[in-house]
């Protein structure tokens, strides 16, 4: 099966949204073993999506469109598709009912005819059940041609792919293909390729494919066989060779499945499960990050009984009052010192009696401050049952990636500091 | 001139990354007024490449490339081009000397035979320097058509454009179009369109578009004329029709420029910016919110002598310690009430005298606490000066976006308390 992806809609094409309905499906379809060969946007123009219909089948034998289902004049992909197929369409009662109760449901009480153009189907077509929408689906099959039409709103897109869209396809997909995704940090790509340059080079099944993210490393491998299990085999196999290879396998931190494989980091879900599964408490003081660490780990359910307390000590009022940080040293060494850093672990840790406890401080930027340190220093201070390390880091980038870097950098020391512990 | 885009990169095809670029791109070519017509993506493969380029060829006369241009074999893009134009590739010294800095200024020792790739460049073209990475761009003109290259990593990319391709394109725009944001907060997307109906329906020039941020709605307005003082006077026109219209006009919170075109929100900055210009102090207290306010307040620079401080609460412990949360009102009313959540935020805001002070208590899921209360369920308090006041709100959706959610319409509170101060 050869697959081109084409999404429809203007606000595509003048920028106004971001593509995402594209990557997703690509995803999807890789996951099941079917080719995306190309994908296409173009705007709600008759001509020009004709066009395009006898292009994609030119060169593949499916074609997935996403967008211009709605009830206005401007929408236009149902009627290009019938036409490109030479279909009339007919009154579908079922769209119908199921687009009433929902418009009904959601406190729309003036229905008017543009709503029917929805219900309306070309003859011969399979009808798609929108549950999140009013716009069904519909595919139409010919020549050993077929043509799949979602949705543009990604949510119902993705609701409607789930629940049809792939059992349709299932039955096309001959192997299985299974990914995990390993996590990296404190490598750079380039360095990391370099290591595992031959193991990259020699791939065919599984295949690698190495993404930076900001700050770390996510290596995907992929693996198609008959049998799950048999791709599960080879990815493992592939993996124990990563991991023992010298300057490669002591930067892992995570390897897990898809889910992960979008996320910016997984360093805080990490150090949150470290904490909750072996009962260790945390507190937080953080400057320059600003609440940021503390709303990362807050982000895992369960975190509550393990995350005692946070201090956005922005303020030297708050290193002084809260933290306990001597005025002196504030004084003498400047908010952004290793000794502030120290002091301001110690009196976070000491308020509730945390087994750990993380502290940061730091020039953000754009503009230092009073003390003329470079933008990007920051200092990052982990208590460990009464050990302090500290760390001087000086990051790249504008404000807001200082601050994200800061964060992650942080939340690995934690886990390497949790880690001896256990 | 019409436009067509074409992304190049198998890592897009398999979904594996997002095209941001396109829409980056498509934006900024729809404010030099120049159309786009159709956006493709294609893999690193030399026959593909060929036939999108001659499609693309074919109903456009200018076609923008980007990715494909990196140093290893599979990189074909530029190569590709010159075949379709029937140029030979000479040896460009003045890139290899600047790829040449790069690499070694990355701390690059070893550079390989492959790297000189990059510094071949088709007969005739214009060279474009990469000030972001090693593979400078290239322009080719043949028979009033033109193909633009430049390299696929987002931040290589954006530079060249804004540095070279766009002043380039500059001359091939005849008209200025210009374009303002408007932030609406407590209004939904739908019955903002029911009440500026007629407005949109009639739209020309200016042109409006409405779209859904995740708990606010952005409109853009877009006028083009000979002169941008015109295109001001058009946009403002319409927009103090919008602003005066009844159920519309106070939910404005922001009339901005494109900067703030692409962000989720923009209340936190001006929240910042409201205390900032006004000499006001906060504090904040943040169970549920787990420190997101305090983080989302701390992306502006300069919120330094306003944020006194802020307090991530989410034990029950650290409300009573550092919030003097009484015992017997988490007993009797929970951690999740209206009574919690006001000694909260009497209790942040005694802590340094803060004038402004915000709290946030609630259940974001996925389950409920012991008492039983449904998820989504918030207290957001708001100090003002001594006043205290409290909303209860009740927000839908995962555990992130109830987090979320909860913090921005506590900022919206807060701008709201702020304001009837001034």
């Amino acid at each position: 099966m050869k697959v081109e992806i084409v999404s429809v809609g203007t606000e595509l094409l003048l920028g106004d949204i971001v593509n995402t309905n594209t990557a997703y499906l690509s995803k999807e379809l890789a996951a099941l073993g079917l080719a995306v060969f190309r994908q296409t946007t173009v705007g709600d123009n008759r001509e020009r999506l004709l066009r395009t219909l006898e292009s994609a089948f030119s060169e593949n034998d499916t074609v997935i469109i996403t967008g211009g289902l709605g009830p206005t004049d401007d929408d236009i992909t149902k009627e290009c598709v019938a036409e490109y197929f030479g279909r009339e369409f007919y009154f579908h009662e079922y769209s119908w009912v199921k687009i009433l109760e929902r418009l009904t449901r959601t406190g729309r009480n003036i229905i008017t005819e543009n709503n029917k153009k929805q219900a309306m189907i070309p003859d011969g077509a399979i009808v798609l059940e929108n549950f999140c929408g009013t716009a069904p689906g519909i595919i139409i099959e010919e020549n050993n041609k077929r043509i799949i039409l979602m949705p543009g709103p990604p949510r119902e897109m993705r609701d409607m792919f789930e629940k049809s869209v792939k059992p349709y396809l299932e039955k096309y997909s001959k192997k299985k293909f299974i990914s995990k995704y390993i996590r990296f940090y404190g490598i750079g790509e380039s360095l990391l390729e370099t290591k595992i340059k031959d193991i990259m080079d020699r791939q065919i099944n599984p295949t690698l494919a190495l993404y930076a993210k900001s700050g770390e490393v996510l290596l995907r491998i992929t693996a198609s066989a008959e049998e799950e299990i048999e791709c599960e085999n080879m990815i493992n196999e592939q993996l124990e060779e990563i991991e023992s290879r010298e300057g490669v396998g002591e930067y892992i931190y995570l390897v897990g499945n898809e889910a992960i494989s979008s996320s910016q980091t997984e360093l805080h879900s990490v150090v949150a499960n470290l904490l909750i599964e072996n009962n260790y408490t945390i507190s937080i003081a953080e400057s320059l990050t600003g609440g940021k660490i503390a709303s990362m780990l807050v982000e895992k359910s369960g975190i509550s009984d393990s995350l005692l307390e946070g201090i956005v000590c922005y303020s030297n009022k708050s290193k002084i009052t809260a933290l306990g940080v001597k005025e002196e040293t504030l004084k003498r060494f400047g908010a952004v010192s290793e000794e502030v850093a120290s002091e301001m672990v110690v009196g976070v840790a000491k308020r509730l009696n945390s087994d750990f406890a993380i502290a940061t401080t730091g020039i953000a930027g754009p503009n230092s401050d009073e003390s003329g340190k470079p933008v990007g220093l920051v200092y990052i201070a982990i208590y460990s049952q009464g050990e302090v390390t500290i760390k001087e880091c000086l990051f790249f980038g504008d404000r807001e990636l200082i601050r994200y870097r800061a964060s992650i950098e942080a939340l690995n020391e934690t886990r390497k500091n949790i880690l001896k512990k256990l």
